[in-house]
């Protein structure tokens, strides 16, 4: 399939990689240049302005939050400028609920086709093409783009409502983000009886709990190791404000999301910004002064 | 082997059922009559006093909380009292780590030798002898109860201090509620949206948490259906008073465990008292007032 | 004095009485008309355009949130448009500190001197000229302004930067709702072991608490009485999101202020929208089960 | 009156002070000696053994806590045993419900008579006999105490079962730290925006909250000074554990409690316990990670 790339970030250039590798003709684009050299090298055609990238059927675009979306889709210039009629716009990146509406108003108008297909999985998943991606929109939009989904993971509609696709990646962040909350208090607990937490967190996942969310998690969390970040804490900060600010205006309380909230904005108070979301699991280590639990700050 | 099996309740006369099945000498024993005749039909025999099952080698018990344990175990003419020396005392219920270390110093001074080794799993989990089962305490009895373990599930040992296996037992249970809040919120959140629920958590448990604990709680959970109870709310909010008895004890702030703690304290209050621990996932639905969402007390 | 009064809500109102009564020459607007009458009677102007009331070197502004300020201030045809270069706005309403900061740029381009001056007290408090005044800004402006202030109760200076007023003002509020929550859940817990919730609140108030904020608060929850409401329950939200988002962009935890924000949502999610905002302070004998606490959803 | 009085600590020692002061013929009694100098030189007597302030016909206790008064009061030898018949037992200690309903008892088998009497009021209160004392039990026998309540501060009735007043006390210090926790979670956003803590404090206390328990805790928060301790932070933490306790005993979920109670733990883990409990309010402030706030543990 022809289309462009737009974002060659972390995720992005591991997913356009895989994409140029199923055999698929790729125009990528990365708002800061410099980031195309080895997908040039497996034959991708390298756009210098957005445009460029924008001229085919369809456009993948991989951004890291809702203000770059802003500016690359919506704003003037922007894909929903320079798509042809009838294409299709798929948004994989983490958005929030209303800014996902206001695409899909924008690609409506536009007479454009709009899918929002967020995707969980971190950079070694996207590499291996192992990501979950959960598709919302318009259905043969959808069904077109299969080839492409089939090249980067495996994938999930979640209905016609581009919006619904993005609420639901928002609610699985924070389900991950409860997931290190709570290991992050268990390995407190147990590490300051004694218990070694490595060993812990290996009966846990060979047991209750034989997913990688839950190993990947529990080894960063037992070894107090938050370097380097595969998903900067920045970021899952970000999502859980998204998940908090769709839950307020449908007026859902969620007091484990506030805990969290407040989790991430003390981890960032502290200098937290470079390290992994997954600090926020060190914490509770912290505040019981387990041995040997990093401080951020010190 | 020859033992006692003492508590024949949902979990211990499915355990004791897979014990006499591998083969195993039984003489079980249960504080309120009536429960042994289907066993005894397998072959088992029938104890009328606690004591007819402390003769043999080996006696397991299987107790719902640290009252019962405390009776049938420390208590005049309980298991320490009869029990023969250098016999093992292999204790499976869910028990504070105080009274553990107690049990531990008991069977000592009386020159027994002590196993805790709770499980994890649900009734049908134990009626399939795939109980999650953490021992721990002295080595060479750990290796003598080996086919037992066997006949119930799978071990994993956790050291030489019996607290330890109860430590670990309880903080699990700590993980799996917030499993359970955790999923409460984010099906209020998504449910309220308009997705169905029920979808939501056949994505959830077919790609990031394709495990028992969510499966079965996201079920729960999207149904609203917490009757009948497989582990009852008054056990699981035992359980994390527990945690956070040990949390105190050591001085490790657990935020979660205390927001788990007053969900199940409104439950109760609610008269929640029959329900599955998993009803505390419904009150986030509850407080969210999404529609359908059941009310404990109307 | 001569000036122009812009909002008469349910505060605006009596504290413009207040200032005509101590002899000032007020012009009054009000968006929706009709709140003017009685003012008229008392020798106030009425102004049928926004423009009308910005004709002299003052105007007091007191709006009900972020939005109406935004309207009625910084739009197009705005006060910022209208007022005399050197006349002072003294903006009364309770606003963001974001907002806060952009009015003060706004009228410094303008040349126009700004002054935040948020006030304390319920509309009884208003009445009786008794509001505590938060005056920040230019301080030769606050000083002109004294007469003003003195009409209407107690003022005290926080310094020149207006948004300091705007972020005092939302801390107080947050301080407030910590006191109804605290007094919420003391009387679940007092109202359940049967002792009087209202005795219980007289005994606070007479000895460890005899101020307004316990006294007015605690009779409200000790009586279950929400309505009619004197500050309505959507204005505290606000209030605690506007703390929040202060807190947000200062890195700032405040895990009081999320509790707060959660029962806020819960009790807008049941309806609650004309309740006052002591009405979270129900929701503890609520979860308490307390006979005869109010559901505000039945 | 003549009366024995027993617990010479930081309270008990100003408070039998006033008592002798005001006429009173005090027998009394401290377990680890040297503590009655300064009384002996104001005419009081001193007990060498527990018994010999046990035989008039009223005693008064003012011990640090449940275990003390199990010791003084209930073990054998203990108050209960020596006291005649008809004699009243003044217990003016922070206890638990639950000790409190064991003493009740007790004195009733022993044809004694019990009134619980609990204080609100720091060190230097108790020593201006400007205690709020709340008493409940036999009417008979607290009117006949008025003389003692009178030379130690102000006295209300809650009632006729005494363990109605250690409710009200625990309740009373539970909004106490509820304060404190207020004030450190306002102190830190309005202190990390660059306004002077201690300018807002003086504020808020000749305004909204010109009351001690604000002036007290907002002067010690903004200056970040927690020593000497007036009230140790482990007694805080106590009465918060008692207070969930009564609130477990009755099912009332207390989201704020249980957020205190997670406060003390960690300050308890990083070596608070030297602290005053104010300490809790300055947490906030490190979480934020305001320039100048102290680590307890650095």
């Amino acid at each position: 399939m022809k289309l462009g790339f737009i974002g060659l970030g972390r995720m992005g250039s591991r997913m356009a990689t895989n994409l140029v590798r199923a055999g698929h003709d790729l125009t990528v684009f990365n708002r800061s240049p410099g980031r195309s050299a080895s997908l040039v090298i497996l034959g991708a055609r390298e756009a210098t302005r957005l445009a460029d990238a924008c001229s085919s059927s369809a456009v993948i675009s991989m951004l890291a939050d809702d203000e770059a979306a802003n500016d690359i889709v919506l704003a003037p210039s922007g894909i929903v400028d320079h798509l042809p009629t009838g294409a299709i716009h798929v948004s994989m990146s983490t958005l929030s609920v209303a800014l996902s509406r206001q695409l899909a108003l924008a690609h409506e108008k536009a007479g454009q086709r709009y899918v929002a297909a967020p995707v969980f999985g971190r950079p070694d998943m996207a590499a291996a093409a192992k990501l979950f991606i959960l598709a919302a929109g318009n259905s043969a939009a959808i069904d077109e783009c299969e080839p492409l989904f089939r090249a980067l993971g495996q994938k999930t509609t979640i209905g016609t409502e581009p919006w619904a696709a993005n609420l639901v990646k928002l609610s699985g962040n924070f389900l991950l983000a409860s997931v290190i909350e709570a290991l992050g208090e268990a390995v407190a607990l147990i590490g300051k009886s004694g218990i070694d937490p490595k060993l812990y967190v290996e009966f846990l996942t060979s047991t209750l709990f034989p997913v990688p969310a839950y190993k990947t998690y529990g080894a960063l969390i037992a070894a107090g190791k938050f370097e380097p970040a595969a998903f900067a804490a920045p970021l899952g900060y970000k999502d859980i404000r998204l998940a908090l600010a769709a839950a307020e205006s449908l007026r859902v309380p969620m007091p484990l999301a506030s805990l969290l909230h407040d989790r991430f904005l003390r981890l960032l108070a502290h200098g937290g910004d470079h390290l992994d979301w997954a600090a926020i699991g060190g914490l509770a280590s912290q505040d019981a002064y387990v041995l040997g639990s990093r401080r951020v700050a010190s």
